[in-house]
């Protein structure tokens, strides 16, 4: 944080990542905020994990006075308690927002890697994340935390570097994604792939950041659904109206036939659509839902008991009841297996109506804040 | 039927219908198969109303040997027994399988209305119905039935022409869809409206039938998405793999990595997204879509209750547990209202675990033949 109290979004070079496919990717940024001090023991740091369209900038305001994804729950007294805690979070690997992805040149070549950026997994991710820990020369994490995406990277956490945390908190995620969630995320991508302004070969020249089209913001939109809950819609549009015509055509009718004008939800979403196609980058989305799809421990162990076995930190598992796309069902999968491989775990289903963004919603953050507090205390 | 036992598409030719807008459409082709006879009284009539992407070819097979969408439920002997009733089944208008639609020659232009066509209504829908009804001279039929968009065209019936049919089966359907259902039809027509090789303005000359483009498959695929259930995708796909690459990029590293290939699920999709974009025209799928958003009878009535009170047909509304797109919650709406109004109402909710399509496809048919069956024969 500055003298005007905005934070700035900083950075290291790092020499290179072998990935799991075994490409060496080479050179390697990651982009990275901190907030509050690490202590002189080093051991009060915890990391936060985005989802797949956060990026480092969690809390506070930047420069462009741009508030943080979760501000309502890093700061000074906040859920993370930035007086008490050292909290680092960092861009993904694979991201469009500071760390190496997509829009980030390809030295072979001089231009940005666009689709031909090499497919990285969230282990891959995590290794990255593991270097940064490493650099900022902390041994032990306090804590990693994570929804959804970063769910997935706090499992992967346990999993694999179970002598660097001492606990994890794993909120709405799973241990693999179901087919319908795979679905989403190909129709998704296929929705960037109908776009006019897309290449479909990784070697044209136009692949970079902020393409036009609107293939991405369709696939924001089929994304926004899954995360919102039929009770929130309901609540909050209905089938509510706005009174200009939908999409500028002849279609529709004057209100007094009873037709006619955009339904409110309908407006809603091409506003998280357009607004997202301005902020993040199509390859980066395309390359990152691939990820969630692949991620899979129950595939990559043989069976979740023995990708828990040497899992050290004491876990937290949360859901939430209206979550439809990371179900409690998803969750209860991991406990189990955590119980039965004896791992110190916690779990907690939410009684939030807010979907699978139950954690990032303001409305859900009192809550929020009293599970975190609470588990972050007694690690 | 012919000699060769198939049966064809017939064709009436109707000087045009005034739709809901004002908008005079003329001249109107019908598209329709009957299966059966009609009795000496002209009172075994049976119409039966599609869903979105059905047509005209609801039983038995056509000259190119295409079996008829609803083949396992109206056949001799079957749930709607062709040796009974006369079963009457047309293409919606709207469509593009014969009935006049966006397909159609527009007469003041020579060229097809493309996105010119009017917004049409589900009352609109069912007037055109009526007028094929009358030209085959029948006064009541004995029964309409209708699953999903079928479903709110029988609604209507019962609602707008209360002396013209004794009974109505509504399947899997609502008064009103849900916003959720609206956003997804919204995201869907986004699709095609990304899409390079769909005009975007309605005069643009190369608006016709079976153009190019993968918009409509992506909007098909996010509509398949929602007909499937959950358990359903897990039992038939789950995580699965085909081990050919995903989209033929570079992306996909192999299967020793324990990455790669392309999820079952995917392939089953693309495969259905392939095959609608080879068989329906754009433009139907956006107007019908939109006449499914807009309807809504509390809109239209004020409330259920107002709606249903012309009713005098018998009732028989059907759910499934499994449908989350019209999840059993709006067809109680639907009971709730016509038992205040007191109607003659049954209500069914089925535990089949196909979803919305649990009506349409073959493993639900036994079930749904005796539900058919009993309705059909108690009225």
């Amino acid at each position: 944080m500055d003298q005007m109290g905005t934070v700035s979004t900083q950075s290291i070079q790092l020499e290179g990542v072998r990935l799991q496919s075994g490409i060496y990717l080479s050179p390697l940024t990651v982009a990275y905020e901190t907030y509050g001090e690490l202590n002189e023991q080093r051991d009060n740091a915890v990391l936060v994990l985005h989802a797949l369209s956060g990026d480092a900038h969690s809390s506070g305001l930047d420069a462009d006075g741009r508030v943080g994804w979760w501000d309502g729950m890093i700061g000074p007294g906040k859920g993370i308690d930035t007086r008490k805690y050292f909290v680092i979070c960092s861009n993904c690997l694979g991201g469009c927002k500071g760390t190496t992805g997509p829009t980030s040149v390809n030295p072979a070549t001089g231009k940005p890697y666009g689709r031909s950026f090499p497919q990285i997994t969230i282990r891959d991710m995590v290794n990255v994340q593991v270097m940064l820990i490493d650099k900022l020369a902390i041994t032990k994490l306090h804590a990693v935390i994570g929804g959804s995406m970063g769910g997935m990277q706090a499992l992967e956490w346990a999993c694999g570097h179970g002598d660097r945390l001492k606990s994890a908190l794993v909120i709405a995620a799973t241990a693999r994604l179901s087919p319908q969630g795979i679905a989403f995320n190909w129709v998704s991508r296929n929705a960037i792939y109908c776009d006019p302004a897309t290449p479909v070969k990784p070697d044209e020249s136009n692949s970079g950041f902020y393409k036009p089209g609107r293939g991405l913001a369709v696939a924001r939109m089929i994304g926004h659904i899954t995360y919102l809950s039929e009770e929130t819609m309901q609540a909050k549009f209905g089938r509510k109206r706005k009174l200009r015509d939908m999409d500028g055509t002849t279609y529709s009718l004057g209100e007094n036939q009873g037709l006619g004008g955009e339904f409110e939800i309908e407006s809603y979403l091409q506003h998280k659509g357009s607004s997202f196609m301005a902020r993040f980058d199509e390859d980066s989305y395309i390359i990152i839902t691939k990820a969630i799809d692949y991620f899979d421990l129950v595939r990559e162990y043989g069976d979740l008991a023995t990708a828990f076995k040497d899992i050290t930190a004491k876990m937290l598992i949360v859901s939430f009841t209206s979550d439809w796309l990371y179900p409690t069902s998803m969750s209860l999968d991991i406990v189990r297996a955590l119980q039965a491989s004896k791992k110190h775990v916690s779990f907690v289903e939410m009684d939030l109506p807010y979907g699978h963004d139950s954690f990032l919603v303001p409305q859900g953050m009192p809550n929020m804040t009293r599970i975190v507090r609470g588990f972050l205390k007694g690690v």
